[in-house]
């Protein structure tokens, strides 16, 4: 870290190697339909600035960012850069408030060298408080999400019965430690043996389960007899649906991802569920980190007081920018544990 | 009204005619699910109290409780009196708190007379402040489900664009009038052109359609070309297929029935709506108005204020206990306008 401090400017490479989208996935992303070139390093503009790449985020969401359908932003462009955040330096500027050696963590894409603009970082900062990996995850939009959603959208109350599903994900870690210290009992599904028990060692969990071990219903009569106040969904699908119908009265359901679904054009059908919201007064709310920018900052300071304080959380990281597109294949396939980085920085000669 | 008054006890039957639950309903309820008998007046026990009931009234909501099905209360036992609401004056009494002649609104079931004690009163009141079948729909549950879902659950704000289904009926009909009043701008569907005309007409709806005229996407492109901010939704199916599919970002749907849906066990497949839910950052929440029985009482009030200051509502009031069962299916099949009574007490004789 204190070797890249001193010198960002030597990481600046030469040809900025980037990932494109070649083709728009049908279900989730295979490597396939991503491409690498290199080009060279473009001017920058009046109030531009270079982001040099330390970590590229691999995150679930970008199956829909990548997706031509219905979303909450409009999809990447064929043959442009893949959209992803990224956490880096600013190793050239013209803009005062981004200065040289400065970090950001933003809409720096898939690629070593990004051109930015001010609406392109979520939070800058001028010395990391923690690793600089953790500020592209649990510092970044995966803790954020799990704070956010939980407290606003879960409302968790003392005693109330939670579940997370992926829940040694990188959001799931981290509504585990979150949910145990607002005193509920947290359970978890996630998908091995070796990620429930990270869930019980590491990330507050009062009890997980493999969800491919048994039938969902076998699993839930484990996890919460007595039913779920707060369900917080990653993945949709049958975990979904067997989690509805296990709701207590006035449950909140907090719908952060819908990652176990293959493909959502057309929709495919599943048990209609508005009789389940209905006689059990649930609150089945969704969640975009990104209508929260505004609070981008104050949370980051909160989850630093966190991570300072001992929250516990996982990195995947893997070397090489070559590798983010198999790397998004794995996170589907649940080949990862916990936030999966892309190293884009010779971590021993800057 | 002021004849009943006079002498309630005169009105008292000699014996009690009752409709029972004769078998579960398969689907929507049939007349032939149910049998009438008559029984001789039970005795009062310490704490009790007897109602003649001038209003029986007629829900969907009934259906769920003659289900067997997962819901919000235990089913009505087969042979048992059907359960319903009803409006009506103590005729006797072994309770100090409901003197002869008050008038109550409660669990009294589809019979003649009630034995009731202080748990199955909704609200009781000694003079009607308007006439008193409205005291069972307008000042009932159904107006009390629209001001309180509506304001609790839909939070309607100024210029959000709000769509009702069964806009004509017992709760869409002060819906519409509630919504238009904090500013929205009011679309509604309803079961035919003259139920549609009375939503524009009457109950402050700036446009309604017919949904068996015209596809969802035509109707809704007509209703709600720029999205929905509010679905109030009573009927669930295709009808809340399409409109959470026309959702704007941050949008409430409140559930308060199914209506359109004929069985719930198994429940039907449907198009799944996980993605939408988070996308849009929809917030759909179910609605049971016995969640709200502290409240009853101030919501009444607000609601008397609403009639006397000329809110506008429909009756549908038919004569004779024999044909509560047939009502109920007439509701199911949109054979009825306005909140559907049957009238059991003799109105020119008392």
């Amino acid at each position: 870290m204190n070797a890249e401090l001193a010198a960002p400017d030597h990481a600046l490479p030469q040809v900025n190697r980037r990932v494109l989208l070649r083709r728009r996935p049908t279900g989730v992303p295979h490597p396939e339909d991503f491409a690498l070139d290199e080009a060279p390093l473009e001017p920058l503009g009046e109030g531009q600035f270079r982001i040099r790449n330390h970590y590229l985020s691999v995150d679930p969401a970008q199956r829909g960012w990548a997706s031509a359908g219905a979303n909450y932003s409009p999809p990447v462009p064929l043959g442009g850069v893949m959209r992803a955040l990224a956490v880096g330096q600013v190793v050239e500027s013209r803009n005062a408030d981004f200065s040289v050696g400065a970090y950001a963590y933003g809409w720096f894409g898939w690629q070593l060298a990004a051109v930015a603009e001010r609406r392109d970082v979520l939070t800058s900062f001028s010395q990391p408080r923690a690793p600089l990996s953790a500020y592209a995850g649990v510092l970044g939009i995966n803790g954020m999400t799990a704070e956010l959603a939980l407290h606003r959208l879960g409302r968790p109350q003392k005693g109330d019965v939670v579940l997370v599903s992926t829940a040694a994900g990188a959001v799931g870690s981290v509504v585990g430690q979150l949910a145990r210290a607002a005193g509920c009992r947290v359970t978890g599904l996630t998908g091995s043996d070796a990620k429930a028990t990270l869930c019980t060692e590491r990330f507050g969990y009062h009890d997980a389960a493999n969800y491919r071990a048994a039938p969902m219903p076998d699993l839930l009569a484990r996890l919460a007899p007595d039913g779920v106040d707060v369900f917080f969904d990653n993945v949709g699908g049958e975990i979904l649906d067997h989690t509805m119908r296990a709701m207590r009265p006035n449950g909140r359901i907090v719908q952060c991802g819908t990652a176990s679904v293959a493909s959502w054009s057309p929709a495919p059908a599943g048990p209609r569920n508005e009789r389940e919201v209905l006689t059990r007064r649930v609150c089945w709310s969704g969640f975009v980190i990104f209508d929260h920018a505004e609070i981008f900052s104050e949370t980051l300071q909160r989850l630093e007081k966190h991570v300072q304080a001992g929250l516990s959380y996982e990195e995947d990281i893997r070397d090489g920018i070559d590798n983010a597109p198999a790397a998004l294949a794995d996170v589907f396939a649940g080949r990862n544990c916990g936030k999966t980085l892309i190293r884009v920085i010779d971590p021993i000669t800057p």
